[in-house]
């Protein structure tokens, strides 16, 4: 199956302790999209400025992305300035100028609307619920969002999420949006507003799911060198979705797979700068590092050993 | 086989946000030896004052602990003050008494010379040099140690380091000791030091275990109460080399589980202040919750499914 992604294409600068970039690829569609389509077939729901350089069109033709969703509007391209300190989990951001992406209205074509797989990326929650009003009985919403719309349209966004299946969030977002310290329950309390599973990330620490029944832990992978943590998340989003949809299995078992092909791409993305990473990543490669989560996290069942 | 520690007996007083208690029984040959206890036969060489309640001492002695090497002194115990915020993570100490522990020098006691497994506990590095010297040809040695000490007691640090077999920190700790960011960096500085294994701690997120061709990710457990993370470390070396002890097998797969047992400690002292939850610890709960671990942690490896 394929996946449809609505969300944001920008131009990026970032500084990190590791280098820094000017203006280059970014946003959570295009995280996501260069992630997703390793796995399935992507269309893009975005929108860009006249300014938005052709050869960023060019990649996702050449990676066969549909862009048929990607609108260009006259004006700039949405931009977004920040740096990371040596916690890289905490990005600061220095300045975002909407631009073309102050009026977007996403609007889904035609051809899109029976796609089954859809990541809401991090939009205003509002818009996040037009799209689900134009598409026609998904069968699986993943859903991001961010602290900005917990505080600003924490409304919207509850109203939102009772029409998500899945709600990917990062720990801090989890504790705000909840007012529970422990992840225990505050993951509880998500699955009462709406979601049946929620997806904790943890930057380096990894990402947990949980769900009525069960939880699962997927450990961050260690890297040698990080270099720029911006897009990890949407890159998660990009391997958990595209892995679910190519699959069409939503069983717990493959639910747990999709994890970690997840985490795979967050832990690939972030070793270059931009997309620069997922631009060049071979299949092969997300294999490789599949089996390596595997032997990392795997130990004995215990074999009738009583301790006494 | 049994398993000999060396540190701190001490009273604590401790606030977290969830309550506060005064005066009660901790320090980490305390921590390590209850928790350790439930695999094998402990040993323990500490001070206390002559204010040491009996009490404890029956607790000691209830649990089958073997308390020959602790020596009772004219004076009063060492006392640690100290508070926890919401970031768990992170002890403030208000006050530290060190009082009969600052002439504290570990004397083995003969029956304890031929004890396979050690643990040396946080203390002075010079203190923990000594007591390798007291014993002969341990089959493994665990370590620990603290920011102070690598601050102020660096090159004896050091020296202790290339006699130890298994470093145990924090990962402030290993960023501090080696100077490198990445855990993946400092790991491999680690292991040049002289010990062919570090385990990096992680509070909530759990914990690593690296060496020359390995490693392992143990992920935090998921608890719905924390009340006191005082002692999650001491708790944690005590499962992990109380479970070597026990089964006495070095191997990559048993040293996995032993992590597994360890973190299950840990993360059952933390639900009660002071030593209260590994006192009344059941062997069958700590079966239980490593089974929850693999549960937790389980995912299927790729049975040939290609990505196009």
């Amino acid at each position: 199956m394929s996946v449809l992604v609505v969300g944001s294409v920008a131009l990026d600068t970032v500084k990190t302790p590791f280098g820094e970039v000017k203006e280059v690829l970014g946003g959570s569609a295009t995280y996501f999209a260069l992630s997703a389509h390793h796995y399935t077939q992507v269309s893009l729901v975005a929108v860009v400025g006249s300014d938005f350089p052709k050869k960023h069109l060019g990649l996702f033709r050449r990676k066969g992305i549909d862009t048929k969703g990607l609108k260009i509007k006259k004006g700039k391209t949405f931009r977004w300035k920040g740096y990371y300190e040596y916690d890289l989990n905490q990005a600061h951001t220095q300045k975002t100028e909407l631009n073309v992406f102050r009026t977007f209205h996403p609007k889904i074509p035609k051809e899109y609307k029976r796609i089954e797989y859809i990541f809401l990326a991090n939009i205003d929650p509002q818009l996040q619920l037009s799209v689900l009003r134009q598409v026609k009985r998904p069968k699986l919403v993943l859903c991001d969002t961010m602290n900005y719309w917990i505080e600003k349209k924490r409304k919207e966004l509850l109203l939102t999420l009772k029409e998500v299946d899945i709600l990917l969030l990062n720990d801090s977002e989890v504790r705000e949006l909840t007012g529970e310290h422990s992840l225990f329950k505050a993951s509880r309390r998500i699955l009462k507003m709406g979601p049946e599973t929620v997806i904790i990330k943890k930057g380096e620490h990894g990402a947990l799911m949980w769900s009525e029944n069960s939880h699962f832990a997927a450990p961050g992978y260690p890297l040698e060198d990080i270099n720029d943590p911006t897009g990890a998340g949407d890159a998660f989003a990009g391997g958990f979705l595209g892995f679910l949809a190519y699959t069409n299995d939503l069983s717990e078992d493959n639910m747990r797979r999709a994890m970690v092909f997840g985490s795979v791409m967050a832990s690939y993305n972030v070793e270059d700068f931009s997309i620069e990473r997922l631009e060049r990543l071979k299949n092969k490669e997300i294999i490789e590092r599949y089996r390596a989560f595997k032997r990392m996290t795997h130990f004995e069942d215990l074999n009738g050993e009583v301790i006494e």
